[in-house]
Order: C-alpha cells, then structure tokens, then sequence
C-alpha cells in the first residue's frame, strides 16, 4: 500500500509522481520527508477528520473523507493569507478499508491546492481517523492573525454561509435530488486558498475560516483582537436557513476584517474571484456582537455528529 | 482545554510557555503555527499512535502515551540525522479522557528534546489517538536517508535491543517488580536524537530507527541501498532475548552504516555519548540477510496489540 502510494504521490528519491521533489527534496520512502521551503517564515498546522466526529460515512465516501482531511488542512493556511506547500497524512483504519479510495480524495485534493503530499503514516485502528499536517508560506507578507481586527474595521465574507450545514441535513433526511450543490459542499468543501492571498494582499487585518460557523469564528476574532462585532447583513446559500448560515459550520469560507478605504472588491475583481460580501464592522465595544440590532447568538457547530453519538 | 495547553506550551502572541516563541513566531492559538525554522532544507514527518495499536492503556499511563506520540516523531527525525525543531500535535480522544495527563507526557517529552509545541487540534473520538507531526532540520548536512548504504559498509548500532519487548511481555504478564528499566523502555522510549547528529557527522551514509524490529528495519535499508546485510552479533539488553532483540520493535535505538575507517568511536566519544556496537557488514550480494552465517528471520514486529484485538 505505501510503495503503491509512492509511486502515485511524488515517490522516493528520483521516482516520479504527482508533484515531483526539487532536487535536494525527498518525499515519501524514509524517516522524514526532507523539503526545500521557501526563504521566511513557516506555517504550519495539523487537523484531524474522524469518524463519527467530521465524518459519516454513511453519508459520504472514502473519497469524500479524503478530499475533506486535506480541504480542512488547506483552509487553515488560506485562514493566514498563506499558500499551502507540503502535507503528510496519517491514517488509521480499521481493516478492510479501502485505502485508495481515500487515497483518491486525498490525491484529487492535493492536486486541486497544488500541494505535495509528502510522507504519511499508516496504522490499523478501530475507526478512521485521518490526520493531516500541512505547511505553507506567506510569500514574503505578515500572516493574517486573529488578532488584528480594530475598530472600524470593515467585516467580510468570501461567500454565501450554510450550505455544507444544508447539505448535512438533507443528506440525514436522504432528500439529495435536487440540491447536489449543498450535499457537495458538505461532502467536498473547498477551501478558499486564492482567495486567502488576495483578502492578505488587500488589507485584511484579521481573518478566520468558518469551520464552527460564522457566529462563534467570529467570536474568535472579536476576542482575540478585543473589538466588538455588529453585523448588518449574512449573505445565506440558496437552500440554507439564516440558522444554518449563523451556526453551520464546515462552510470554510474565509471572514476577514480590513480597514475601510482597503481595496478589498478591486483586488477581488482584478483577481478574477467573486467579490466578497461586507458583513458588518468592528465596534468599540468589545463585547458587543449584533446582528441587524439584535445580539448575535454564539452557537458553536457540534462538528456533524458529536450530539448524535 | 486549549486555552490552558496554550497557556503551558509557549502561548499566543505574546505569552510566555516552555518554549518561548522567536520575534515574527506564533504559536497555538491561530489557524495556522507561524515559524522561523532556519534556512535551507527542513525535514518534516507525521506518526500516529493509536490505542490498541501501539499503546494499551491498562498497560500504561496516558502521559506515557503523550511522551510516546512525541518520542517517535523526535526519533523519525534523528534517523535522519536531524534535530527537531517543532511539533504539532492532533488528539482525538473519548469524553472523559484526561487530556491534562496527555499534555503532561507530550510536553515532558517536548522538554527532553529541545522541541516546540507550537499548535494541534482537540476532538473527540471512541478511542485515543495521537498524531503528531514534526519538522527538523540537518543544519546544513546532507540527510542520511536509506538508500545510501554501500558494500563494505560496516553496520552499527546505537544500543542494545529487545528492552521495549521485553518490557511489553513483562507488563503483559504483570511480572515488572524488578524490571523497571525494561518496562520503562517500553512506556517511555527515548529518541537518540544526539547519537543521529553525531552518526551523521561521523560520516553515515545510510540510518534507520529500530521501531519496526532490527531484522525487518535493515531490511528496508538493505532494500533500498541495493546492498546485503551480514551481521555477526547483535547486541541484546539485559533480560530481553535474542528473538526480542532481532523482532521486537520500538527500541528507538538507530541503526546505521558507514565506511571502513569512518571515525565513528571517535565521534561518539567526543560527544561523550556511548560507543555504538558494531554489528556487521554490508555486502554486494543483495538478497543475502545473515546473522552468524545463518539467515536471518525478518520477522515485523506487529505493533504490540494488532494481534490481540
């Protein structure tokens, strides 16, 4: 299974594969995969899919779980302005599993982020649990942290909330027909690389994803840089309820918040990307957090099925 | 949880922890670990340790669990020649889980090898996993990777063998009054992480670390390298045997080859370390495997309980 891994992924030394190693680089086959990074500062983050936890696979593939250890990974670097470079993977599976068909999302991830997979490990276990650890770099650019929102601040989304929250639900009600683009973006989240660097390269003095849902990742935010939040409007994915956009999680788009007079919609559209949606502000009052008025409920999302085990 | 690891572990921006981080670093408390490794290649590997695969917790503490998942990582390191330089760490664990002892052995061990903290993720699970992954650098050296071994090469290794089995037959049994070092070899291997760099410097052309079992561990350098392997004794810990010393895994000690006249005995000295045993040869013939003129079984070490589940 891990020479067949190999050769598909970038092999050992002077194998070939997926995303050839520079010379001086050596992907999987030994100890420790040896990297030729970019001059600068490092990122790095580790995120674990498990089943039972992110993952139902009676709603979803191998493949999905896959493609969802990487996306999840990959959205942590896009969440600091950052470019994913290299991941390694950990798998535990109980036996019997198909290892390719993770291997397949896995693969069609990296290949969608232009990310390495560089070295894994693999184990048996009493259920799937994937881990991924990914680097990245910011190109030369501060990383983008939680912690630099001010007040005044414009607050922005790159997309539409709830629709993997959508997706769920319709997919534990097995009513799927009509609706493939919320059960995809349950199933295949994307996570918002391009659009990390350029929400960086405009401005953004803070920014997350939205992986426990917009409400509490905006907490997050608020807390960290001890501004308060007032939001006038959430854009919902069609299908979606305004709940779902608030406290779905998993949507991984990116909020970020960037002074006013930042050209946020210009980089957009010079980038070709669809052009963010202006939330709200960062407010003086550190605690305030409002929508249309009312207080915002902070609602954490219970990652699919934590309540339900 | 986290708020309190962050705390402990070299904080946020800002907050002082075991490890502070450098000017421009971030550790916890973001999406994303921002670090300045130094220039030049990094290495960077991942390895799960899983309940019921490599650790029993009616055997063991869960700190010796959290100095595991750490040790073996500090150790794929090391078999490069590398000194590690940062770890994230991903645990899943079951409600009631006391996550506080995990740390607790994670972060010993993260004292014992110099190395950072610098993030994870937390999630619940049906039983305990641990993923950590690790980056480490050679400081300007070349690594030393399994397909350098050359015939004529003469095979050393770091330490006597066969503890950690022992120690697991003898917890197995619940015979350990008068064996806490094989016992403690067992819960709480030590990474030769110094005895890597000092290998490397002496000259090292191919190295591996013992987590699989000595037989099955050379032969993946055999195999790689396109060399034989003649051994001519093998040195066995105290109260061990010698099928614990050729088959049982995660000893941790390191196994490598380098030329006649190398000064290894001479490094290690200088270094005060203690001398590596040499064990025998590399030899042109590939498919040879032998131990005092007799095949040698390459017999895996099944990780502690796959064949007990």
């Amino acid at each position: 299974m891990l020479a067949r891994l190999r050769a598909r992924l970038g092999g050992g030394p002077g194998q070939p594969g997926l995303m050839a190693p520079l010379p001086g680089e050596v992907f999987s086959g030994d100890d420790a995969a040896v990297l030729l990074p970019p001059a600068g500062r490092l990122l790095l983050a580790i995120d674990l899919v498990v089943e039972g936890v992110h993952i139902d696979l009676s709603l979803g593939s191998l493949a999905d779980a896959g493609w969802k250890a990487i996306s999840v990974n990959a959205s942590d670097i896009a969440a600091m302005g950052g470019r994913p470079l290299h991941v390694v993977a950990g798998v535990s599976a109980p036996a019997g599993t198909d290892l390719d068909e993770v291997t397949d999302g896995m693969v069609e991830a990296c290949a969608a982020y232009g990310v390495a997979l560089v070295g894994g490990d693999l184990t048996s276990g009493r259920h799937l649990v994937l881990s991924v650890a990914i680097t990245g770099t910011c190109d030369g650019r501060d990383p983008v942290l939680r912690t630099g929102a001010r007040r005044g601040d414009l607050i922005w989304v790159t997309g539409p909330l709830g629709a993997s929250a959508a997706g769920l639900e319709l997919l534990r009600g097995a009513r799927t027909e009509s609706h493939s683009g919320l059960v995809r973006a349950y199933r295949r989240p994307v996570a918002r690389v391009r659009e990390g660097v350029v929400a960086a390269a405009s401005g953004a003095t803070a920014m997350i994803d939205v992986s426990d849902g917009l409400s509490q990742d905006l907490d997050h935010v608020a807390s960290e840089s001890g501004v308060g939040i007032r939001l006038t409007s959430v854009p919902i994915a069609a299908g979606a309820s305004l709940e779902q956009a608030l406290g779905g999680g998993e949507d991984y788009e990116l909020v970020f918040t960037a002074p006013e007079g930042a050209p946020v919609v210009q980089a957009f559209e010079a980038a070709g990307l669809a052009v963010p949606t202006r939330i709200g502000i960062c407010t003086a009052d550190a605690g305030e957090r409002s929508l249309e008025g009312h207080p915002l409920p902070i609602t954490g999302w219970e990652h699919s099925f934590r309540s339900a085990r």
